[in-house]
This record gives structure tokens, sequence and C-alpha cells, in this order.
């Protein structure tokens, strides 16, 4: 679509292009903000007046040098007015948090639900928390930009109709409109409601809430029950056509290997996800993970197992998508270096062979918020898209 | 970066969006576009009288129906004024085609190179080659746009510097600069010149020479010694941080597999490469073409293991970015269905398993020309790009 010559758009892409540059280079002045941009310094010296009084930006202490003349003053996010709520939808239980416009975790609140539990109930527990959290802002006199939640499925987004959720055991359910329909009933109105895929959301939460400069393409692992990506390209999500994009899964790792539960054979959740792992032992995660900390050789043996094929499976999507960084994430990420020292040398092992480097790889700061984490981010990264 | 209120860079994205509309909706008429983009009948009236003088649209002949009143106008792109030329590199030759706006091959012609020719004696020859389509297109009355170049390697897109290209043996050839240099010595100059990998353009070829709307994302799976592909995405091509995205003949598909030229072992290249499989019957390229013709059982054989491993491939790729289509090109296709069609059956069986349905998989239009006609189409992407 083009663009118009409606001024109140260029204004407000102008100030979103404002708000993304103090992000990623905090201590910016009005004047670097105009050279950066190409707007005059008048123009900005409105905007980022707008933007301060909006709640986006504030001003850092000028240090007082001795020297003549005014110092430019430094600019940078606001962490103190404005929030965002995220929401994670996991396979038995909900987590909600606020979050500042830096990334800060203000609030969070969890419940757990049976896996037979219907979406409905679910979707209602949810909408308490949240309700519970605006209340909480809005008592605080924070300013709540919205919501966004993140899900173990594929999602339409412009609907917000959750296409399958296979771990869930959901299909086409409407989690945007049932959300809203009991936010409404508890008196929480008006504000935006966004919904998306779990590792997308975490994905979006390494770049949003990020102080500096990222990786581009960032590409984000999610290691659990389910193992699930999110990508982040030239600041936007790579969904795919239905928005199934980012199921590495259930990329084949080998020939009629182990019955996956999606119904193929091999795929990459076999070796590496968390579910999967226990099984091999024939325990349950909370036992696969205290006989990895005591040292037990044939759950180590599993991880190294899976580990390896954990380590090319971010070979091959590195050598598919060549990202920038690779953010690992998810609850397997506690297993830590029997999975993830074993993945990070097979990785280095192939690129070596091949005389190539391996870009970073860090593991998530939000820990297990992730997804909740990332699904504030979603409404960040919603209000300060370009277009 | 923000949009400066320069009017200039509106009316030129106001103009790549018109063309863009009626590509993708050839007929559409001047009130059509002045709804779908929301710009006044007058500006669009204005624009699209602009276009028709620059040689991007023409007007459709109106069929006289008797009715009463003035018919809409229906535009479509003008294929008779505008061309780009676009060239190929390949591993011991060289393809220079001229195409029209509709994808149209006005001209082609070719080279070939011993392998361990100079890099720069490979481009004087294409730039020889460039300077007589130029010449040509002249004399025809015709108006260059710009000349694109697809290679068989990583390239670096602001620089137009070649990073790698191993079946070439080249690494760090200045590709832009060395063919701009010979260019002028050919008195060949102020024309636009861009580099890119051989399978991302040929993904574009796909996209800016449809005649209607096209699959996004698409994914251009390119099959020949090397194995790569290109995708785009909303419009633009996924580069990756270094432009090494698309490297799935690298991919890897078994654990202590075949080794590969690149120094790892079990590649996809290894398993679906033109080479690979020849090497594997201990003949040539052509030999291997001439005994799957003939139905040689060894050949075939070989090919159903390639094959299967295409599909795994083409599973993979999709688990991962979900394209809404994928495009099969290069000289593998002249194999045909003893290799396309097992991959094929391949990657049907894998998404039933799942009880998913694959997304359409066609050939490409340009056949062997996929990658020059590509590299024309880059010349579009470059001049269309909304900003």
């Amino acid at each position: 679509m083009a663009i118009t010559g409606d001024q109140r758009l260029l204004k407000r892409i102008n100030r979103m292009a404002l708000v993304r540059l103090v992000r990623s280079q905090p201590g910016l002045s009005r004047a670097e903000l105009s050279t950066a941009t190409g707007l005059t310094k008048s123009t900005v010296s409105l905007l980022v007046q707008e933007l301060i009084d909006d709640g986006w930006l504030c001003e850092d202490t000028v240090l007082v040098t001795g020297a003549i003349g005014r110092r430019p003053t430094p600019l940078r996010l606001d962490g103190r007015r404005l929030v965002m709520i995220g929401a994670e939808l996991s396979v038995g239980s909900v987590c909600v948090v606020s979050m500042s416009l830096n990334g800060e975790v203000l609030e969070r609140e969890e419940c757990t639900f049976p896996l037979q539990t219907s979406a409905e109930v679910v979707l209602a527990q949810m909408a308490g928390l949240i309700a519970t959290q605006v209340g909480r802002q809005s008592d605080a006199r924070r300013e709540l930009l919205g919501i966004g939640v993140g899900v173990p499925g594929a999602v339409m987004e412009t609907s917000g109709v959750l296409a399958v959720a296979p771990n869930l055991g959901w299909r086409d359910v409407p989690v945007r409109a049932m959300l809203l329909a009991a936010l409404t009933r508890l008196g929480v109105v008006d504000l935006p409601l966004f919904v998306q895929n779990d590792g997308d959301v975490a994905a979006l939460g390494e770049v949003e809430f990020a102080s500096g400069p990222v990786g581009d393409p960032l590409l984000y692992i999610c290691l659990g029950v389910g193992v699930g990506s999110g990508v982040v390209v030239g600041g936007r999500l790579l969904l795919g056509g239905r928005g199934f994009a980012g199921e590495v899964g259930h990329m084949q790792m080998q020939a009629d290997g182990p019955r996956c539960s999606c119904g193929r054979s091999g795929c990459a959740e076999v070796f590496i996800g968390l579910q999967a792992m226990a099984n091999t032992l024939g325990c349950s995660i909370a036992e696969l993970e205290t006989r990895v900390a005591a040292g037990d050789a044939a759950a180590l043996s599993v991880l190294t197992a899976g580990g390896r094929h954990l380590g090319v499976l971010m070979h091959n999507l590195w050598a598919m998508l060549d990202p920038a960084v690779i953010v690992l994430g998810g609850p397997a990420c506690r297993l830590g270096k029997p999975l993830l020292g074993i993945a990070q040398e097979t990785f280095e092992a192939l690129a070596r062979a091949a005389n190539l480097e391996t870009p970073p790889v860090t593991e998530s700061r939000f820990g297990d918020l992730s997804v909740a984490a990332g699904a504030a981010a979603l409404v960040l990264h919603k209000l300060l898209q370009p277009i």
C-alpha cells in the first residue's frame, strides 16, 4: 500500500523512528537525532517534547563539566510510566507479567491448569490474572499500552485465532476474541490485544527490550517439551505464509528415527525435546533434571545425544538463515552445559570443518519468563512498527 | 531511517507502488488505483500519465460494448520500451540476457571459460557480452534501466564484493568494481549495476516477472552442481547477517555421511548435487543425463536416493519457513521425474504423516535462464523497492 500524504501518519512514523533510535543508541541528543533522521531540528524538538510528555522518552542528567555553553541533553527511554502486559499460555500453566519500556519485570503472576481444561476456562483464568495486573498498574499511576499473548502453536495474526497447538490438543481456538470477551466481563476494555506464537514473541523480547543494537537477523530457539523458533529480520517477524514458520522441532534429523508425537519420525523434537529426553530414561522431566544435577551417567548420555542433535539443528538453521546472533531460551536451558555445551561444540566443529566462524550464541536474558516478557514486547513491536 | 517530508521521495514511492499494483493486478483502472492506494484521483492520473510517458505502463484497448458513458481504461505493464540486462556467472560459463518489464527474454548470449581463468578475464568477457546487448537495445530504441549480475556465492550487497564462491575457487573478488571498470573501458557508463547471489536473484525472477499475485514467502531452490536457495518475503530477499543465507546445500542430512567439497560430511549437496550424483556413478554429468534418459537402473537408483533427500530438504525448509510456494530451478531439473517426482512424493508423505498439506511446488518458468533472468529482475527489484 502506498503512503498517502497524511500528515498524522508521517508524524506517527517519525515519532516511532525517534523512539527506536534512542532505544538502540541511548544518550543521543536532539541534534544527533536530527542528523540521523534528516528531520529539521525544530521538528525533532517538537516531537521529542511530545514523547517526553507521553512517557516514552526522558532526559538524562547533564554532567556539569565547567565547559562553556549548553551541553546537548542525552535522551533515553523512560522506564517509569508506560507499561505492557505480557501473558504466556503454556502446556499446563499461565504466566502474566507487567513490563516497563526498558524490559524490567514489574510484576509477575502464575497459575496452573489440568491439561484437559477447556480453552474457555483457561482463557478466563488468564483474563483474571491480566485484570489484576491492570488494576495494579493503574494504582501505581502507570499507563498501559496494551496486552500481548504468546501461545504454543500457529496463530493467524490478523484474527488472533490459534490454528493448532498440538501439545495442548487445541485447534481453531479464537484466543483473541475469547480473551477480549473475558476481559470485558472483568471491566477491562479499550486496550490493544495481540496474540502470537510463543517462539515468535520470545524472539521479539530479545529485540524490543534490548538497550543497544541487536544482531539482525536474530534467531531464537525455544527449548522445552516442544522445540520452536522465532526469527526477527529487518525489525520484522518471519511468520511464513500461514503463520506456521519456525516449526524447527519437526525438521527431520534422521531417516526412520524414533516416532514423534506429530506423526512423523526422526523429528528434531524426538532427540532434543524435554519430554522426549525424559521418556528415553523412563522418568519425568523433574527427575531428568535431578539426575543430571547428580551427575547420573545414563541421564548425561541422553543429554549428550540431545546436545549433538541440537548442535546440528543450530548449524542447519544458520546455513539457511545466516543469523547474526542465536539466542537459546526455554526450560531446557536449565539443563545447562551437559546439553548446551555439547550443542555448541558440535556446531563449532561443523563450522570449523568448512573454515567458517559461528555467530554469537547467547541465552535469553529473561530465563523462564522469555515468552511472557516476549508477549509484552509484542505490544511494543506493534506500536513501534514503522508502518 | 525516518521518512523526511521530501516530496520527491513520496512521489517516487507512490509511482513505484502504482507499478507494483498494476503488475500484480493487470487491468486496474485509474479509479481502482485511487481506491487501492488512498491517493486522490487527480494524483493518480498525474502519476499514471508520467508512468506511461516513461515507458512503465500502457493502456489496454477498451472494448466498445455499446454501453453509454466512458469505460475506465485498463492499465498494464508496458513491455515495449524499458529493458534490463541480466548476467549469470556460473561455473565455467557466462550468460547474458535482455529482458522486458513483462519477463520476456529479448536477447540471450553465452560464452564459456576454462575453470582456471582469472576473475579479471572472466568479468571482462562478461562485460563484452553486456556491452553488445547494450548496443542492440539502444539500436532497438529501448531504454536500459540497469544491469544485474547473479554469482555462485555469497555477496556483500552494498559493496558488490563476492566474498566466497567455492565452486569457482574465488574469494573476496570485487565483482561490481571490476565489471564497472571493464564496462567503462567499453564505453558503457552511467548505468546502475547490482550484484547478488544466484539463488537469490533466481527467486527474484519468479516474483518480479510474475503477472499476477505471487505466493509470499516464495522459496526458490536451485538444483545444480551446487544446491542453493533464495527466499522472498514481504517483497524482500532474506539475505542473512552477512549475505550468506540460503546455503541449504550444506545443511547436514546424515551424521557421518559422505564427505562434501566444503569440508563437512553428509551435506545435502553430497546427495542432491549434480556432480555428486554423477560421481557416485563414476561418470560425467552429461553421461548421467544420458543414462537416466535411457532408463539405466544404476543411474535411476542414484536419482531415487537423491530425490528422497531432496524431499526431506524441501520438507525441512517448509517446516522452518512456511513458504506459500516452492519453486525448483537449475540444470538438475532436466533430470525430471526420476529426481523431482520422488522428491515430491517424499515431501508429501512426510506432511501427510503429520496431517498437513504441502504448499504448491512448481518449476521455474525460465528454465536454464533462471539466474540470468533473475539477475535482470534484481534491477527491477531495486528500482521498485518501496524505500
